[in-house]
């Protein structure tokens, strides 16, 4: 079965939430980490390679977004910024400082440079693939290369652009949905029934991801069919994840039922809990800028709400599963999660008889 | 764990699509068959009892709906139709032939006495619970009672009145959502999330539906603590079952991301795979008359479109794994199915180690 690493549990990488650290400490324990590249320059992705290699001797995955960046449209980002002026105003925030600039790249010319220097194991995208030039240099430089399927369709997609293994990811999952090929949300399929057709759909192993948050779930995973299974959420109260306070807050308060899709933050929908925003304004707005232009007009109002303590206007990105999260080492998670999993794969084993 | 039946799988009742034939095979196959009795007068569901108990001495499970019959309000149920009079006129058909009356019916005071009269083993609700002298009486015939779950919230509120087991019913189930306690769709978790979190929140037994439609994903609901699973989809391909020709023809052209939730056949939300109906007028449309009175105005768009062949007005509920089904005997799918299971289980065992 899984051979990259001791333990097939693979820690999702989640921009703005972590970096090596929690990365390091998951590749100590046996299983995958990984380091979320998209908000970060070629030199500081760089020296976060460098860090992690001087901690660990274990494969590692660093993880991209393939996006293609907006054409910048003026008039629109102008009206979402009107549009929530009246928070500017009810901080005493002027709307001319709403950030400017896009927040997060896309793969490109000087991160493949890095790649190419420092030869990570795994590199991994998120919303489809980057062009066929970069991605030629990236397996050139022996790199598994993982992306992420939402649908049976993306999966096929996918596997014949020769990709070395596919994350079947559910609609329970946390963060942004990589879905590249619809833009539909209603049309993203639960990870029960998604996992095993993108199994028998394609011919490379398939990795879990979407609501798989203790080992019960990583036994299930197995079930379907899955290689590994890739665990985000549960991770975010580690203390080794730079998770802010009120992103702690915002997963310890809630819900099975209190995550929605939204494309407030960023223009892309990706799963968080419900917060003032996204009830006043969404969850899901059609007026909000394209990907990443949505973020800039809440980075200001973010960073006042947070000052004061409240996460009414910060990304509480959460999977469906955040209930079962626990405060806990991220390595003595991962090999409390897989030693569970293997007793729990046993005992219901010997209970199901056959 | 279970022991109801030999084979811990529960065939999900399926109105319009299913009656004792299916539930007789799934019962003398050693897994539990259901009615579905929504749509039934107490003299049918008396005489479905009794063909079932003609056929088999394992137990059985009569489901049925508990919704509050809505006041009408013949301005919305007349507009209603007046939107789809274009429907009509393309067919021919006459707006003043649109059926009244609700269509289904919840379980009541004469539905109620035949349960008194014939003793099923499981007595299963959707949409909560009846009230609770009808509840009491049902137990006291010394029926198990059942009733789903679409969140936590909704697990702990019939825990909390006494059912012997819940139903977790995750986003991929097919047709109607059994949403009590909310009327919003963005709200219901996955299976993957939702399982585990209701098997934490109860000390009743959880049975486990959506998405499920192999061995795998039996398997799989094991792990995460199910002490069932329930399959509905892949059995409406069985000749057991009465699926309609449309229907079964939906089923097999459907892939993982054609279903959707729709409240334009019933009122209520539900799944099935699209089709004209649902593209041109939905899949929500918040018009539509309250459940279940939404029926009428497309019964006979429907009756006019499956004589020609066409799906394209007919509820082709599905979940979200109908890809998985196989035209397939309902009672050997259900003893192949358990059988792979226990094989699968016990070969990921083999692998995992510990």
């Amino acid at each position: 079965m899984w051979t990259l690493t001791g333990i097939p549990i693979v820690q999702a990488p989640m921009a703005g939430a972590q970096g090596p650290k929690l990365c390091i400490a998951v590749c100590e324990a046996g299983g995958l980490g990984s380091i979320p590249c998209a908000m970060l320059t070629a030199d500081v992705l760089r020296a976060q390679i460098a860090e992690i290699r001087a901690a660990t001797k274990a494969p590692f995955n660093v993880n991209f977004f393939t996006h293609t960046p907006p054409v910048p449209d003026p008039a629109r980002e102008n009206a979402w910024v009107e549009r929530l002026s009246t928070y500017y105003a009810e901080f005493g925030l002027d709307p001319a400082d709403a950030a400017k600039g896009p927040g997060r790249a896309p793969f490109d010319e000087a991160t493949c440079k890095v790649i190419e220097e420092t030869h990570p194991e795994v590199v991994s995208f998120h919303f489809g693939l980057p062009e066929a030039c970069l991605l030629a240099r990236v397996k050139a430089t022996g790199a598994q290369v993982w992306s992420s399927a939402t649908t049976v369709t993306e999966a096929r997609w996918l596997a014949a652009r020769g990709v070395d293994a596919i994350i079947a990811q559910g609609r329970e999952a946390g963060g942004h949905r990589g879905m590249f090929l619809t833009d539909d949300i209603d049309a993203q399929p639960g990870l029960m029934a998604l996992l095993p057709q993108v199994v028998d759909a394609v011919n490379v192993p398939v990795i879990a991801a979407g609501g798989i948050a203790d080992a019960r779930g990583v036994a299930a995973a197995l079930m379907l069919g899955a290689a590994a299974a890739q665990i985000g959420t549960a991770y975010l109260l580690s203390p080794q994840a730079s998770t802010s306070a009120v992103h702690r807050a915002g997963l310890k308060a809630g819900r099975d039922d209190t995550t929605r899709l939204t494309n407030l933050f960023t223009g892309r929908p990706a799963r968080g809990h419900l917060n003032r925003y996204m009830r006043e304004q969404g969850p899901i707005n059609t007026a909000a800028p394209a990907f990443p232009l949505a973020t800039g007009a809440i980075t200001p109002l973010r960073a006042h709400a947070e000052k004061q303590g409240s996460g009414d206007f910060s990304p509480l990105w959460s999977g469906e599963a955040a209930p079962l999260a626990r405060e806990e080492d991220a390595g003595a998670f991962t090999q409390r999660v897989w030693a569970e999993a293997q007793a729990r794969v046993a005992e219901v084993a010997r209970r199901a008889g056959g």
